[in-house]
């Protein structure tokens, strides 16, 4: 999961630097454990968003002072299994109870469960994951399994996994190969235990990221030819995915989960409505009312940011380079400048373009003291934080994810996550969405399992507009909101099946 | 123009039943003149939308009291030419002031016209054009004689004419063929004399409901061989032209224009969240803070209707069919109802669908005294206006476009512009909107005047985004906005030219 | 009725020119009829608010072509009698159904009369009125006939009167002495023939702007010996009203209806929310999104404005001179500048100061070109039109209550209803907020009339939380609200009676 | 500080069951150390507020693991004094550095300091106060001393001191007494250590509750004939003030502070539409988008909860006992209900009346599962949370502040801070709020000192508005906002002063 970054403002296609590194480069060894330095000086071969800080609700359940290697421990589940690996098989229980909750806040996929009773739409799937790994994961991946998979499982980001999550995964029996705090040769250990397995072969990949499906276009080409598709979830994994594409090497045909309707609006631009205010809220306390604030980027996640703090009360300013999210800017009632013309004024930086230093050093010079700068758009690129690392500015840290910055004249700037994306740093991700794109990640899978041949190529694909609108009328009862069906006599009219799809798949929502 | 019909709710692919009718089966002849009652029989063979009511700011200067037809007439402009039929060419100046006024809230489109010094990349165009005749259209249809374009032209629209207008266009050498309150075969007549020229043949259409190019379809197939496309602006006349096309039987390429981001956003969206307030008021002086509102459909003008209800302290109601556009007015605060749920307590019913017979006779019987009903949706067809025409209901035409409907126990129900488009009927269109659909259409004549041979098919196309794009910085500097230039170590970075365009072709704003 | 003017931003407590006059140096007589041009040299001595201009829904009904003055005239209704003088008695079938409609929305109204059929509390109430005669007055009036009150009424203003209600009035008995378009000399004529009768004396006075109760203090003063108290709507007639008290010179006690909660939130805050945008709209058409809008005065009146336009995607700054109003704008998002900052800048400038010359010559010299120029606030003093009368400048009417003003490089001020109230003059007023505003009258000259001895003294009054809260109530059914009562239990915890009041007076709301 | 409890709703006027015990019963002794069983007895005697529990943006100084109680340490500055009594005199540096920092969120006090270096009109002043112990207290503390005043400081709760803070006032030679985790009988050896001092006699009282008030009052009566004045800020404090002045016992003038325009509107309704969603974010994560709310309680915290979380997406439902809020809340866009109407679909609750038992056990059994159910009100009775502490229903604490309490069939309630103060317990006040109370209360203690004889008698007062008024221009440099200043024509027009004040008293903002 990368929420909230993006094709906000500009382009979901740039093209990161480290693309420009050639697969064939990387030669590592996985049979010799690397000593802890050793470890480090793999991390160039993993991808940015595998390594990012991420703060989770259940934070509350991180004890682990055992100091042992999970890859050095011998342990079994209650079955006698020990095709697993993770921190403490013993957390059993308290994973269990963690998922049960998330349950009940994922009613559907508790539905798709209930369906698969009577058929199997996933029946000889043998699915490899990599993903975050928490309570949603897990119950994403029961699911899969009531729907007839067998599942192997690794992380998807070094920080993220929830031991005790993992450990229910493993007690039930899935091969769940993660932790928290994974070294980087770790990483890629657990990925290849995940696929390098006597007697078993995936035939689908469910990505986040892309590291999975890169492991195995490196180490084993040859699975591809029994892989049915991807499915991959995140803005980076999907454009890997395009390059593919593009250069004629994606082998088999893949889903662009990222962009499908639903996981846009509501990971971007509902998510982000509330996850600007409660990021900013959590690390400054600060009034929103009145402020003067610039945001950078008029995508979804800036439209989101700025229709939640012109709510609050605050005078909000708009940055773009495409014109028509400028003109939407301005029928919104921003005024679009350029950031040079009021950054003396404003009170919070906010970027959100996906693009790369948009906040200079220079900017930062010239904001006024208190100044607040924060991302919430891609990775960590988009504000020049490496800029301020220079001998003349004091470095002061006030609070968990809040630094001072402080010039020679006593200014100060407030600088939020170093400039890493501040609703994943200091907010959490509401089970809401996360149940939208696990049903969507589902419905893809099964989508690309069953699909008759030829249905789809070797290209990139978005979910088929029937799927989405599937996903979101599992969700309207969580509003207890009820749809209407069109007439026979209606739909004839419309010239459209009364199941939907109900728009051209150029309709913009 | 349909300002604001069209694929709300729903899909914009309805089969309206007029398409039904078998263009061969028209047989009309132009060279008799009908009687006046002759004339109404034919009006079968006119698209809905030329006979819609029109209500227009302009109105004012309707002082037509001369009875003699234009047809009639022998009329000449100051040049000595009579190649047009207006009402009064007498009238010209007024028209000429009307038509300067609204040059200085076309900026845009100057601004064409200021490039156009240089080159005319409309130079040999010979446009034939058919759509409504007012000052905006007027600055159109200059600008293309600017960049080079001979033009002929006829209304689209048996009503919307602006007399003063047309005149001012002949007078400036245009050749025009239109006047307010045509009779259906004057319309015929009049788009006839626009083709059917001694010495002159067209290679561009521009039209707005798709009677124009019908009319060469049926009468001057061979035409087709030396055009170059079409440019379509209503949801009508797309929809023909996605017929034809589906149906093989497209010869030439055409452009969707109404699809455009810009204007679908601008017509509908921004527009509709104003009109829907200016027409209720207009026609009712309610109030609306308190009011209990249902809305049905949430496309784009549902959009707009509900964030300007909500906005003016109404509670509102949505119904929708499709479970994607559900969720979003679940996101944005509406309960999502059934109307059978909520009919006996609103206070006002608005269908933006896109449908037929969405508010039926059993739900009007069941809405509360004083219920205003209105449609801003596709049509006269969502409201099932003829089930009130029975004899045990009594209609009082309180105000104009206000009727009372009033049941035998003495309830009454308020019905807006006889359930025709509450926004055309009751409001007027602004001229910003006009705007950017006149600089689109003009930027669609030049793009499909000017493509290389190739470049576009037999097909209906959308706007190229660049082009799109260009429409809307042409109207930034009426905000003052300022846009952002990418440095090229950005667009690098991003995989994007620096000029645009800025997003990939599903990106949805 | 002068909706929304008054306390807006500054104080309600200005001193206006006329005041100076002094009463005792007005010497009129009423028994010569002038001529036309002698009617005109009374004008000084009638209050401003008495000829403001006035739209009304109604004034369709406006075919007075009759040249004959009702002085003339000589009329009786059906029943005989000839105590009235109105325009055209035969009109008052149609008025009566006015009235009916009316009826029908001020439930509050109809609701007092039901209870008037156990008790009469007007019963022996002698009303003199004087205020506009609409078909909501009307009700008013019949209301306190049917609690018990005799009524003899006039018009307020000399255009607002609509004759058909005046008629049908006449018609069911009440004594009503007024027509649209009456002199200034009819105008006293009018009020005169109210009080100054054989065999009748009031003994309380409803008044809307003072005309009537400076009329009776001048001719008359021995009357107040037998009225029980003054119940005034305007902002002008309760200034009046103060100052008399300040002076001493009140010799009744008096209710300032102006000043209720109800009628302030209603009157200025929610209705002006509505009609800023209905007045922009009729005369300009303008859209409101992307728009730079500056609203002089941040009291109720710019409070709604600004939420308005806000909601609308204006860009709203805001000027004032208090600094808690100044504080309040910051804290809902609103630039606060002085005007000469944004002056140049801004597509409309709205007043709603209460104020004089807030917009002087010198800031609409400096208004860019289209720059359009209103008036919220009190009177038609806060935009110095008069300083646009100048030769260099040309008008130039291009609609009703529309002007461009024109300089000499090009540049045009659109101003409307030449700076006089924006929404009295292009807009209409709710029935809704009228009935709140009558209702309270009614429970005014209720609570007035059958104050225990002593309760009032010759002072200015505003109306008893209690019946507030009454009035308030009576409107609930309208929305369908449903309020909640306090348990026995919460109520002796809050020290409060059940029925309330429920705030202590200094209570804002 | 109470922020955000009070008139919300309904009366600021209840009476709170406390009040009913007689001052003369209460016999304590001070000397004498109780046991710390002993100590708990005393609990009856201190005031509710005293002993809310009370989150702090600093609590991360809570290194308190020294078990030794302040008052048995012996303790002296650096400048030799041991006239105060602190937990530890050594955290005076980090101490000094937080009220640095919020010396700078401060401007209004800084302000007033630096006018205060040409005239001192707190010069001989002697100032007892009793308020929250944090660093913005010490900042108005110090702008006292700064004024001419001398101070001695107790805290007026048992948990809400920041020992640092306290530890840097008594190192700059401020007697201060007061720790966190103070018992009840410290709180009163505090408050008396404050006034009962060889050779110094309090004329001034700061309180915050009226527990300092109500202590003089009982042991030191003779004290009152040198008071001067009391400035009290809680709205349990004024309502004491009240009943004393009711009862004919207030012997000084007290200024109500708390319901002064600027403390009002901004610790209401500005900073609870703020903290509304940051302490339903803090405590559940909970998504706003959709849910459907209900808020008992339309005043100043009511109209702030409803606004915001309408802004987010919320359906938001009101209830009321008040016809005049009620309206409010129909005009504003919310349905009034009763409770019992929507309590089955809800999927929060929020209180906000200032009443008792809003919230029954009734209605908490009748909730949907995973209902949220939380506190905005005054004090913690809103919700009957006594009624939950039944056998059959199961408690489970899943987060600091956050219980589950659970029916036997599974039904999961989620309880917030045990159903005390939301903004209080989950989230925390902006400085700048603080910054308008703290400036409030010194302009407060100005005006009572330096009042002309006569002035105040022995009453309760509002501030003069023409402090408020200053009160918020000291605070618009935060915003760079302009306040535009009369001209003497419109002063004199307006029958206003220049500088104020600008408004009659009754006027609502």
């Amino acid at each position: 999961m990368e929420n909230g970054d993006g094709n906000e403002g500009t382009s979901a296609f740039h093209v990161p630097e480290w693309m420009q590194i050639q697969f064939a480069d990387q030669k590592q060894e996985f049979n010799k454990r690397p000593t802890k330095i050793g470890r480090r000086s793999l991390s160039r071969s993993i991808s940015q968003s595998s390594t990012d800080s991420y703060s989770s609700a259940a934070s509350y359940t991180d004890s682990s002072d055992d100091e042992t290697s999970p890859r050095d421990k011998q342990q079994k589940n209650s079955k006698g299994s020990s095709d697993f690996c993770v921190k403490n098989i013993k957390q059993a229980e308290f994973g269990r109870r963690e998922i049960e909750i998330a349950e009940q806040e994922m009613p559907a996929l508790m539905a798709l469960r209930k369906r698969a009773q009577g058929e199997k739409p996933l029946a000889g799937a043998k699915i490899v994951g990599c993903t975050h790994i928490t309570a949603q994961t897990a119950v994403l991946m029961e699911t899969l399994g009531a729907l007839g998979a067998q599942c192997r499982w690794a992380a998807c980001n070094i920080y993220s996994t929830l031991n005790e999550v993992a450990a229910a995964l493993a007690e039930n029996g899935f091969p769940v190969f993660a932790w928290k705090g994974e070294s980087e040769d770790d990483f890629w250990w657990c990925i290849d235990r995940c696929v390098n397995v006597e007697g078993w072969q995936p035939n689908m990949i469910l990505d986040d990221g892309g590291d999975l499906t890169h492991w195995i276009y490196k180490k084993y080409p040859n699975m591809f030819k029994k892989i049915k598709g991807i499915v991959e979830e995140s803005v980076t994994g999907v454009h890997r995915l395009y390059q593919l594409s593009k250069a004629g090497k994606l082998c088999v045909p893949a889903m662009n989960v990222n962009d499908s309707v639903t996981k846009q609006k509501f990971d971007n631009l509902y998510c982000c409505r509330e996850s600007i205010l409660d990021g900013l809220k959590r690390t400054t306390d600060m009034m929103f009312g009145g402020k003067q604030v610039v945001v950078c980027g008029y995508g979804e996640v800036g439209k989101g940011c700025c229709a939640a703090l012109k709510a609050m009360g605050s005078i909000v300013y708009v940055t773009e380079i495409d014109p028509i999210c400028a003109l939407q800017a301005c029928m919104d009632g921003f005024r679009l400048v350029k950031l040079n013309e009021v950054i003396r004024q404003v009170d919070i930086v906010i970027t959100c373009t996906g693009n790369k230093n948009v906040v200079t050093r220079e900017h930062l010079d010239r904001m006024k003291n208190s100044c607040i700068v924060c991302n919430m758009g891609h990775s960590n690129t988009e504000i020049d934080v490496a800029s301020l690392r220079t001998p003349e500015l004091t470095w002061e840290r006030v609070r968990s994810q809040v630094d001072h910055v402080i010039w020679p004249d006593g200014k100060r700037i407030v600088l939020l996550a170093e400039g890493r994306l501040l609703n994943l740093s200091c907010s959490t991700v509401p089970t809401f969405v996360l149940s939208i794109t696990a049903t969507t990640q589902a419905l893809a899978l099964i989508e690309l399992y069953n699909a008759p041949e030829g249905r789809y190529k070797q290209d990139v694909y978005l979910l088929p507009k029937k799927m989405d609108e599937y996903v979101a009328s599992l969700h309207l009862p969580t509003f207890d909101a009820h749809l209407t069906e069109l007439t026979d006599e209606q739909a004839k009219y419309l010239g459209l099946n009364k199941n939907g799809p109900f728009k051209p798949n150029y309709y913009r929502y």
